[in-house]
């Protein structure tokens, strides 16, 4: 079996494999400020006829704002101020505006473990994949579904594995690996498939690292981005979950069946580039070089932990940020905020002329501030570069590593980290 | 002479007095990303049919990007292009995203000297009297006039002197001070005059509780508000422009004409605050204390300098932001800021689960972020709390010091500064 066929055979009581349809129980479901008062509002008229209006777990449920934080129009402190209530009524946890980006929160916080079946209505829910979770985007009126029945139905995904072996160069992150599987199978590569990394590249990478990876599988139409929990895995865990103890149950069998195995050898990839206005249309750094930045944000849930802050301010050292060209950085969440800071980071970008935000989505979704106007250029080391992403219809959204970002930010212009 | 009176004699050519309409030369314009398009637009509608569309002189002319910063919609950064393309073309100081608050840049880099004659596109720029110069909010059309010709029309106004001593009480500010001089004068008190703040009260205050005072004169109608430089005024300016020397004649005269003369004892004076939806509805702490709290915000050029900050910090010590209250944090400019920073007052009040953000006006003038939803309350160290001011016209937002501001973020509701 592979881990995706054993967790939905936990989650629906009988062996299952992929293909077949199941009636799955969900271990987490995750909500935030955009989708969930669509969510709340599909609830309430599911239970309309039901006395007892309640939630079918409260423990099981979180709600993170970090969209629109704090509340930047009128409707995002309506939005607020509801989920808010619906929280508080239902006894649900609810991080408010107060701890980051959802997907950064939720594992931190220790809501995700391997072997969970987690939905979450975001599409990059599928990030939880890096610590051996199947966690995936749904739609509101689903989660409307499974705030009332703790249930939803699921066709049991295929697997394509993704093995990935070889040592990066300098200044070469899983970053640039995944834009590089995305380039390579498309944004429909793996389409209602659960996309598995294995191979040495991927075992040798921190969870930061892992996170980038498995949040972008809904890059190329991935149900899940799963990496097999591992010692690293469990490292993370135990620092946040009390008595965890790592289940070497959860991985795919040697003899599980997959839809296609596709081999990678990383050890010659250049830094990559997702250009305008397709994240598979990702090309190696030196082809787009010398392109001239408007904005450069760092962050996200895809690229806005310590550890991706940490290179850019050593990439960054002392230098200003160049001439004409905005930095943001934006940390996922406080926790990640606190190590840059206590790390003497924030102090060192805001010297060097780069704007600092608390803990939320930031510009990445084109909803909250740091947008772009008509013509402007930026850089980003989100998730998404489609046309008005980040602001304009008329505005050029490029995505890259953290490395390449700050090497960017030092020029105003696309530069390979390699040449700094 | 009153200091009005000598500042638009000097700014005319000739000896004018209270009453009479004259012609002045402009020192230094300042507009900023809300009020700037429209004035640039009013200039090349003046200029239409000249050949060189050039402003009468770039060197005295100041953009701060503050109000949508970073830009928080398509406008915004439509303003910000827009903008940034008429400060390059014409060679104007342009401090774009990165500095903060025009009021508090303004003085901060050295743009503002006594005797001073300054307009800005923004109505509380009777914030620069605090360095004795004579300085006036006015609209986007005479600022593009201003733009052409460095000249505009004023009728010279009357002064009405505020004559304040006593020593305040613990944990009562210049801020309390000037909420009570509003709350005694109403809206309208000082309308089209020149407010001049003097007395031992005033004269002990730093330049920051000195901007709170100036800041807030247009809140009773005042065309400026008015502090004799001195020998605290002049370190200030020494540390900004090389070589400044202070001119004792920027002073109103011992035989100076006043409209009127009021005098204030503030050393019983409690600590104040402005109740919705006006400025002048002012009460003492004790009379209101116990409403409950959905936010506060400490910033903005009226509360958002170091020194302000600095009082939050103190008061709040080790304690966490009360359960159900958002605390948002914003240094008035980058400066500010970082000051705020390395004296560890940001990693405090993170730890304390405040929201931190890099300078700009916030949720001030409710078109950014931090905005209030129906039904909420706010407590606020900025300059208004009319109707739908920081958000929603159904939330209430109340005006306090920080220090009573920094209390009540301890316990959620409005808290007297003097119990904690």
């Amino acid at each position: 079996m592979t881990i995706s066929e054993k967790i939905f055979s936990k989650a629906s009581g009988k062996a299952v494999k992929a293909g077949e349809f199941v009636m799955a129980d969900i271990d987490r479901a995750m909500t935030h400020d955009i989708t969930g008062p669509l969510a709340v509002e599909g609830f309430y008229e599911i239970m309309r006829d039901k006395e007892e209006k309640k939630v079918w777990d409260p423990s099981k449920i979180v709600i993170v704002f970090d969209h629109q934080v704090p509340a930047d129009s009128l409707n995002a402190a309506a939005n607020h101020i509801m989920l808010r209530k619906f929280a508080r009524e239902q006894g649900i946890i609810n991080y408010d505006v107060y701890e980051g980006v959802c997907h950064q929160v939720m594992p931190e916080k220790g809501h995700v473990m391997p072997g969970d079946l987690i939905v979450g209505s975001d599409s990059h829910t599928c990030a939880y994949g890096a610590l051996g979770a199947f966690s995936t985007g749904i739609g509101s009126t689903d989660m409307a579904a499974v705030f009332a029945s703790g249930k939803l139905w699921f066709k049991v995904p295929e697997t394509i594995k993704f093995e990935v072996n070889g040592k990066f160069q300098k200044h070469v992150y899983s970053k640039d690996m995944i834009l590089h599987l995305i380039g390579d199978v498309g944004v429909e590569g793996a389409r209602y498939k659960a996309a598995e990394y294995a191979g040495s590249t991927v075992r040798e990478m921190p969870i930061s690292e892992r996170m980038t990876v498995s949040n972008m599988a809904i890059e190329m139409g991935g149900k899940a981005g799963i990496i097999e929990a591992d010692s690293i895995t469990e490292k993370y865990l135990q620092e946040r979950i009390p008595d965890f103890e790592l289940d070497p149950y959860w991985k795919s069998d040697e003899d599980a069946v997959y839809s296609e195995v596709k081999n990678y050898d990383v050890s010659k990839l250049e830094p990559q580039v997702a250009c305008p206005h397709n994240v598979d249309n990702v090309k190696p750094v030196t082809e787009v070089e010398g392109t001239k930045l408007d904005q450069i944000f760092v962050g996200s849930c895809t690229n806005g932990r310590f550890e991706d802050i940490e290179v850019v301010a050593k990439m960054m050292g002392d230098e200003p940020v160049a001439k004409d060209v905005r930095l943001l950085i934006i940390p996922a969440s406080r926790t990640e905020y606190m190590k840059v800071l206590k790390a003497g980071y924030i102090e060192q970008f805001m010297e060097a002329g780069a704007i600092v935000e608390s803990p939320c989505c930031g510009p990445c979704m084109g909803g909250s501030f740091g947008l772009l106007g008509n013509g402007e250029v930026g850089l980003a080391t989100s998730n998404r570069n489609f046309k008005g992403r980040e602001g304009s219809p008329q505005s050029f959204v490029y995505l890259s590593s953290p490395a390449t970002a700050a090497a960017s930010a030092l020029t105003g212009e696309i530069t390979d980290p390699r040449k700094v």
